[in-house]
């Protein structure tokens, strides 16, 4: 097992790895940027190193400056926590040059799994649905046969495309060929790539993800779903396990589905296979992300496990103990995202001073954070303040306590998401599980 | 089920009945001492109404102000918590005559089971080992009859002692007369009742409980033991389940012996049946508690059960929806309580503002309650600050988390008892389990 290690994030994440390490004996050592010299993750870590200026540009995502403090603390891994550097190939193998364990899959894996087109083609090969979809650079004839086989409403995709330039959605024969001409052209002169592909709407549609533990001796676990509909401009804000609409049968199939994916590509390390299902209850593979999630903590509560314990065990060369029929997962956990951000108006981030804070606790309640009374929330980084993360044996039970939660929850100083959060476990929709992506489009919040 | 409940208690314990309500959509009245204006049982209630001064006799233990609170507000029901009112059998019985629920027993069983004397006498009779002794009011010759059969050492008792008074350790026969002759004119003079019995004296001893849950209708649920065994003059420090002597065969026995226990006065409620385990792993009824137990958040970890949400909805007439072999031990659950005193400084009570609060948090860890920065801890009142759980799969895992709890948390301006736990944590005879109620007395500590 490590002896030390760095966690090259901040934030909740950064306090929730540095726990964990504590639990396991391991010595940790915090990086800060010059605006984070206060924060709770430098405080907790045995040590800590400055690693520059408040943009993350000159600090998180300063890799020089970040393995130099690896290096000279004498870690033997490095921990990347979620966003920043954690899906980033260049890190890894550059980590794997100094020597330094990377906790997450190799750097070859990081890229062929984030090169989404070449996932989608392993995936297929694999034998794991895919939305159904054409093959690339097709002229206008092409399109129009593969449109018929795919069927309307269809999306028209530029390869190059990316931040919804590219993507057209087609009701009907009619719209297709204008369509694509004019992806094509969008593309072409965005990002001087032209080529396009087609691939089937669909709509409404569920976001569900499978969790994967994956130790390096091509053992697959699969950890469940989570629900992860509840999104606002594709960013998710409340998550659950498990999900309503995936009874027993969807969910044995999802299971082998994403132990399949995992299994094509010989992945090692916690993954997240994303999937999106429809009103038929198909499940079709998005993408897989290569790190620890957000969301990680709902999976951790319904099935017992310490994801980020296993992580690092499975980085450090441990074997995965259990098998996939030893994972039960029982009773149901939601999570909720408290954002600095002002639903009221845009979602506008808030910065401040936190003037009072009341954490809600009890039993199953969880209150991942890095926020302490008095600690000034910085403007440079992301807007979460923290998870409110609850479990009970039913689902009508963790409502209740995430209601009663939300409701103990005081942070002020900052705007924050808690009452939206209240509002959305009152909606209807949510309440019986129905939602869909577009839950929060429907309430009336710009998507 | 109610639909208001009237908290007869402060504290934590306060807090953690408002939010069982809160989860179950029950209002709540908190009552408070002009001491606890401030107190956060008091902010999180619905309701609140102050019930005299700070002393207890005044506030607490007022029993017309609260059934006075409680008929003014209409509630249906009072919780009592535990300490306080919450065995007392008066209280209950001027409960029922206001129409008003007692959450626990009804009077004439608090006050069966509140007579050690006679608990004894009936679990006896219910087949339930007890301590082995004689019968009272033993002239000299029958003493040495009994003494021979109990064998040595052994405790002469008298049946009116108290306090430590009228109480003799007699190891061998010749020191078995002048015992008894001192203890019954102690117990003369001192209580007016020189009537003596003899007991059994078992040394070393653990102190392991065995947490019972009912139902209005005889069903009876026994929830696995806890071990208590780390005290310090009677009072628990720490307290964990499962219990490492306990065998599967020895759990299976006790649980037995509790549920016949509990069948044998038509127990209803929560309860805990306290044992006596010597080294021979036999064990030997001590007294039942009628009531919420402080240390009952480690049942709740280790089985999944919200304890306080059952024994309200036992309570409001529910039957219990499982059965005995429903109960699953998982896990280990270990219990810290945090005390305002100055273990370096003979346990002396201290009181305070406390000037900085850090609650570490974490999956599996819980601090249940009622402090907050820049509260100011009374004098008044018991010296418990809060109580540490944590939860892991196993014993080793949960040390772990605990020290690393332990190490994160952070109150200042209070003395308390924090580091002492942590060294209790890494005592060999608490590592490997072997500790007996002796354990505090071997380290040093008065007792």
């Amino acid at each position: 097992m490590f002896s030390k290690i760095l966690i090259a994030n901040r934030g909740e994440i950064a306090v929730r790895i540095i726990r964990a390490c504590k639990e396991m004996g391991i010595a940790t050592v915090a990086v800060f940027s010059e605006a984070d010299r206060d924060a709770l993750h430098v405080s907790l870590a045995d040590e800590s190193v400055c690693i520059g200026p408040a943009r993350v540009q000159d600090s998180y995502l300063n890799m020089p400056a970040i393995l130099s403090a690896a290096v000279k603390s004498g870690a033997q891994a490095i921990h990347p926590g979620y966003g920043l550097l954690s899906e980033n190939a260049r890190f890894a193998h550059l980590c794997e040059e100094c020597h330094i364990h990377f906790i997450g899959p190799d750097a070859q894996l990081i890229s062929k799994l984030g090169d989404k087109d070449e996932a989608k083609r392993t995936m297929r090969a694999a034998g794991v649905p895919v939305v159904p979809g054409s093959d690339l650079a097709l002229d206008e004839a092409a399109a129009l046969t593969a449109a018929k086989e795919i069927g309307f409403p269809l999306l028209v995709k530029a390869r190059a495309g990316g931040g919804g330039r590219g993507i057209r959605l087609v009701q009907n024969e009619d719209e297709l060929l204008p369509a694509f001409q004019a992806s094509s052209q969008e593309a072409a002169s965005a990002f001087g790539d032209g080529a396009c592909y087609l691939e089937k709407y669909l709509d409404p549609v569920k976001h569900i993800e499978m969790q994967i533990l994956c130790d390096n001796y091509d053992h697959v676990i699969c950890l469940g779903e989570r629900e992860c509909s509840v999104q606002r401009k594709h960013q998710k804000l409340l998550e659950e396990s498990p999900a309503v609409c995936v009874t027993p049968e969807l969910r044995a199939e999802m299971v082998e589905a994403a132990r399949r994916a995992a299994q094509a590509v010989h992945y090692r390390s916690l993954g997240t296979i994303e999937f999106l299902v429809d009103t038929d209850l198909h499940f079709y593979f998005m993408e897989m992300n290569t790190r620890l999630q957000v969301e990680h903590p709902v999976t951790e509560m319904v099935t017992g496990l310490d994801l980020v314990k296993w992580q690092i065990r499975a980085a450090a060369g441990t074997a995965l103990p259990f098998q996939q029929e030893d994972i039960q997962l029982s009773g149901h956990a939601i999570e909720c995202r408290i954002n600095a951000e002002d639903p009221e108006n845009g979602f506008t981030p808030s910065c401040g001073k936190i003037s009072l804070l009341h954490i809600p606790g009890g039993p199953w309640v969880r209150f991942d954070t890095a926020l302490y009374q008095e600690y000034s929330v910085p403007p440079f980084y992301d807007s979460l303040l923290g998870k409110l993360i609850v479990y009970a044996p039913t689902r009508g039970e963790a409502i209740r306590k995430m209601q009663a939660a939300l409701a103990e929850l005081v942070i002020e100083g900052v705007n924050h998401t808690a009452e939206l959060q209240m509002d959305i476990l009152s909606d209807p929709s949510f309440l019986d599980g129905s939602y869909h992506t577009d839950f929060m489009e429907k309430r009336g919040s710009p998507c």
